[in-house]
């Protein structure tokens, strides 16, 4: 029996089958090393990574696909965008729904820089209140910093507001969009974002140990690598060119290959019709959760507009027993525990027993919805007649 | 006509079918995230990164898997090592043998941290004298940084030597095994090796995207990337348990489950016998190049100890004349220019017009061998009679 794959805001599975296919032809036909020779199958290699990032730049509304840089994750482009911009003295502004992969590098700045931090609350469901931000902003703000879609709750934060904001008083916006790309509309230019993270192995449905960051043209970050590029090799400070500057060594051509198929899928099928799938998704499993005694559902409320995520809690239960019960009676694969995201929990009262997320893709079915409903119903009830 | 491919120190082509197929099953069948949940899948996902730092700690003698961690590249790699490590005030040693992934890591130390730098001079061959090293311990020094061996001449560093230099001097040894990690013996605890950065996509036969470094126990350094690891995800700090302390965010499992194919492939075959065969590679290429009127070759001489890297120049060419007709008009894949280090150039007396790099590998044949000696004739005898 195969496994209901209810993980995708970890990794999205199962992938496109060209994902692979892309990555086979990287490694069998053009296994040579982008932008470090001038023979065919270097160029080759080359050639991909330039069309993925064109193909990327298409789905995010980005004007020059140099201003995209490929890293091995969304936490290496965060840390990148974070380190590599804030100085001594800066003032960083954060929500509570952070993920660790912001919350980590900031306090990491804070400690080693003297940078301040503030981390602006939102409700218990994830909403922001932009009056909030804007009350949080001082003359030294030079950052915000925040998630387009929470990975806990699901919940969106406003992301043309904020960057309304940040373009009104002089603040850089980094977005990390590790739950959005490919699966809610991103439009770089229109947004008015400054910076954006995104991992290339969930929303945009390509292999893991893909990613990037796009960086404004105006913005020149301290780069967090320092090596080889191919360009320029006798200097010795980094290359300024992009995507250079932010790619020191070898880069993962055989992921970028497979990127580059996830993400001309996702273009296939547009970004809100993605959305829309995953959001009916979303809201049938939220009807059957809630019918449920002793099911708290976290995040928005029905109807409401949410990311693939559904986190709940059941009554009595601690969410690892009930993700353990998925896993082996029922062959359901969900998470459960703490999702790197301490301050989430904590906004949404479950920091004690943590929460199980499930989380759909574009490939998960209504009969898939309607397995985990009736899987929880039978463990809820076991659980709510415990005590 | 398949490429003839002579670029294995930049990518080792082509990998072993099981590295494609160890991708395809991990993409397919376990496509989950390793570390970040208990469900089957994603247990799986971690075995298989466990496996291989197992693999690895066999074919490096490491007495612990967990004190190698997975990296992008080589470059990421020695970043974390080199910036991880040193100290406002410190004093660090490398040689003038160096790629840009260790002198430009260095230099950005050297301006950031006022760190100082000596770059021990090897001969033009690449060969380096230990007293011209032992001279240059200072009471600062804290750290030598090395390859071991040159990306450019193919001579190797004295490793044994220069750790019990270290050893008796307190100071800690990295190793930039960019070249060597499964192609020549590396045994970390008998050479008293600190730190060692290896790329999985040369010698080891991985996918690119791929690589790690191995840090001795007693040894803690600054995580590069603070995020989250899917442990101790309420600690604001980055965690000190290894890996997970340098492995922020997801990790490339497809890649390392590819990794692992290549090093169980070179576990079988023997590094031993691996470095026999591309010795007696480059000993057959260099005794052809030898013969033809204005070739020089650089690096260790005919019967002396080398790595599969055999570079040369041809009389009156730009390197990057010789290895464009190379391509268009052999179908032979070289690497021409300044390869990402240009104290090497300095050092052999090649940074006017940068050098033709061959490099051997495991799939290399002698006919391979014997045409590209043929083609080089063919040039040379074009320029040499051109003035």
């Amino acid at each position: 029996m195969q496994t209901i794959y209810f993980d995708n805001a970890a990794s999205s599975w199962p992938k496109p089958p060209q994902v692979i296919e892309g990555m086979k032809e990287a490694v069998e036909l053009y296994g040579a090393n982008p932008g470090r020779g001038s023979h065919a199958m270097a160029v080759k290699a080359s050639r991909i990574l330039f069309e993925c990032r064109k193909n990327l730049s298409k789905l995010l509304q980005v004007n020059n696909p140099n201003d995209i840089s490929f890293a091995l994750n969304t936490t290496a482009a965060l840390n990148q965008g974070i380190k590599g911009f804030v100085k001594e003295g800066d003032h960083v502004i954060c929500t509570n729904v952070e993920h660790n992969s912001v919350r980590r590098p900031i306090e990491y700045a804070r400690k080693a820089r003297s940078v301040s931090v503030t981390y602006v609350k939102t409700d218990t469901r994830g909403i922001l209140n932009i009056d909030d931000l804007k009350a949080a902003i001082t003359s030294k703000t030079k950052l915000i910093v925040c998630n387009h879609s929470s990975n806990l709750l699901g919940s969106i934060l406003p992301i043309p507001e904020i960057a309304e904001l940040c373009r009104k008083h002089g603040v850089k916006l980094l977005v990390d969009a590790a739950q959005t790309a490919g699966t809610l509309p991103i439009r770089i230019a229109d947004m008015g974002i400054h910076m954006l993270a995104f991992p290339g192995h969930k929303g945009l449905l390509g292999p893991q140990g893909t990613g990037g960051l796009y960086v404004e043209p105006e913005l020149e970050l301290e780069p967090l690598m320092h090596g080889g590029t191919g360009s320029q090799s006798e200097e010795i400070d980094q290359p300024t060119v992009r995507p250079d500057r932010y790619e020191a060594g070898t880069q993962n051509t055989p992921g970028i290959a497979g990127l580059n198929e996830g993400v001309k899928f996702v273009l296939k099928e547009t970004v809100e019709s993605i959305h829309q799938k995953e959001w009916g998704l979303t809201q049938r499993l939220m009807a059957g959760l809630m019918e449920i005694e002793g099911v708290t559902i976290l995040g928005p409320e029905l109807g409401q507009n949410r990311t693939g995520i559904v986190s709940f809690t059941v009554q009595n239960a601690d969410s690892s027993e009930v993700a353990f019960i998925l896993d082996q009676s029922y062959q359901i694969a969900v998470r459960s525990g703490y999702h790197c995201t301490p301050l989430a929990h904590e906004c949404a009262g479950t920091l004690a027993n943590g929460a199980v997320r499930s989380s759909v893709g574009f490939f998960t079915t209504d009969s898939e919805v309607d397995m985990l409903i009736g899987a929880v119903k039978e463990i809820a009830k076991h659980f709510v007649n415990k005590v």
